[in-house]
């Protein structure tokens, strides 16, 4: 028996998010199926971040247990024949047993985009929030300065969460702009649930002049979800990576990934 | 009677193309039928660039006459509300009746992007052709270069032109790198039928060192389709925009667009 892990990017759009439910496609089922086809054997991919409903990702992290005799560096080759062009596995690779991809220390990077001009525009339609009200985003670069560290994140948790704790470490937390395209930039330790979008929704109050920079300190005091703006919309959410401790999960072949 | 010039966006990959055909849905089709749901007018709207099937654009620009009361510079918001998120109206307004967006002279600029990597990224299947082999992009340079300035294309034009003459002019044609996208940008006074992809996957096979970058010379030489690469996928083709030259088109309100 074998731990592989596998780095998953795919386009949410068509999704019911990563985990298996009872209606509804998700990444999780289809990786399910397609390694089952692949394998022979019933299997449960175990992921790092199940990502909500039309949310994206660039590179998710799942393992899942094996016989096959197929090299651990070829699986995801031979997965992604068997995989539809919206889900792709970017790298594969033996990990130890014991690597569990939610239970190891990781940090994990989400994108949130905003196309920030008068009309949408088509080709972004899939991976951006279209916002067209007038955006200070040295405002909402302020903002984010007072959600940098470790904080009681309670106001910025959906209520539906089941999460023991609400206390999160982000370690950076960027606004940049680029032409029409403004990307909010979210590294932490774990992230609550709808925590990512709640947190743009609220700086994009601060980049309209809504509410006052300062006011992200008095939110995070009030430990109550109705104190944040709202969650912005799941289409402009990219997970873009997770990067684990040295030592602890690397791929068994030496080999980093991508 | 008046002539209102629109700028249009869209997404080409559910559609046969810009010109109607007796067979698929295509963007001229889909406008024509908003705006006469819009006017009551029975119209049909002129495009710059009648680009292919699966090719986008940021702003292809296209005329049609009405008599409609709604002012010209509100028409984009009332043609949005009957088009299809594909298709986005950017900007309307009134032209001189004697404006013909082919007729009149213009630059044009279309992007080919190529995603080079291992493995596709499916949130950009859509808009860039992915490509595994490994690319010298100062290659693809070099032999771009060749091609700059007034040349007969004919070895870059589909056998299946109605040209007339098979002489146009390069102004720009620029290759960059970021990351794994590589973005080819040419300017021209017009482009003759498939001439960017072809000049795409021609520009690929020096990438690639199939071809040395001197044997572009050759290739405009030899006047022959057969003498040229591959016409690259339409899915990495996009419109980016056209200018007019100033005085001859501009739009009547002083507005120059986006």
């Amino acid at each position: 028996m074998k731990r592989i892990k596998i780095i998953v990017a795919y386009d949410g759009t068509n999704y019911h998010g990563w985990q298996v439910q009872p209606n509804g496609v998700t990444i999780e089922g289809v990786l399910n199926q397609a390694l089952t086809e692949l394998t022979g054997e019933v299997t449960a991919v175990t992921g790092a971040s199940r990502t909500d409903a039309g949310v994206h990702s660039l590179g998710n992290v799942a393992v899942f247990d094996t016989n096959t005799r197929i090299p651990p560096d070829k699986i995801c080759y031979a997965l992604n024949q068997r995989l539809p062009e919206d889900i792709v596995v970017q790298h594969s690779c033996e990990v130890p047993l014991d690597f569990h991809p939610r239970r190891c220390e990781s940090r994990k990077t989400y994108e949130y985009k905003i196309l920030n001009r008068t009309f949408p525009m088509p080709l972004k339609r899939f991976d951006t929030y279209f916002f067209y009200r007038k955006i200070d985003v040295s405002k909402m670069r302020e903002a984010a300065q007072y959600l940098i560290g470790e904080h009681d994140f309670k106001s910025f948790c959906s209520v539906h969460t089941q999460a023991e704790t609400t206390v999160r470490t982000i370690y950076e937390l960027t606004v940049e702009k680029q032409e029409d395209l403004i990307t909010i930039r979210v590294t932490g330790s774990g992230f609550l649930y709808h925590m990512v979008r709640i947190i743009a929704g609220t700086l994009l109050q601060a980049g309209t002049g809504e509410r006052g920079p300062r006011e992200m300190e008095e939110i995070l005091n009030a430990a109550d979800r109705a104190a944040a703006g709202p969650t912005a919309p799941a289409c402009g959410l990219t997970m873009t990576g997770i990067a684990y401790e040295e030592g602890i999960c690397g791929c068994m072949t030496g080999d980093a990934g991508e």
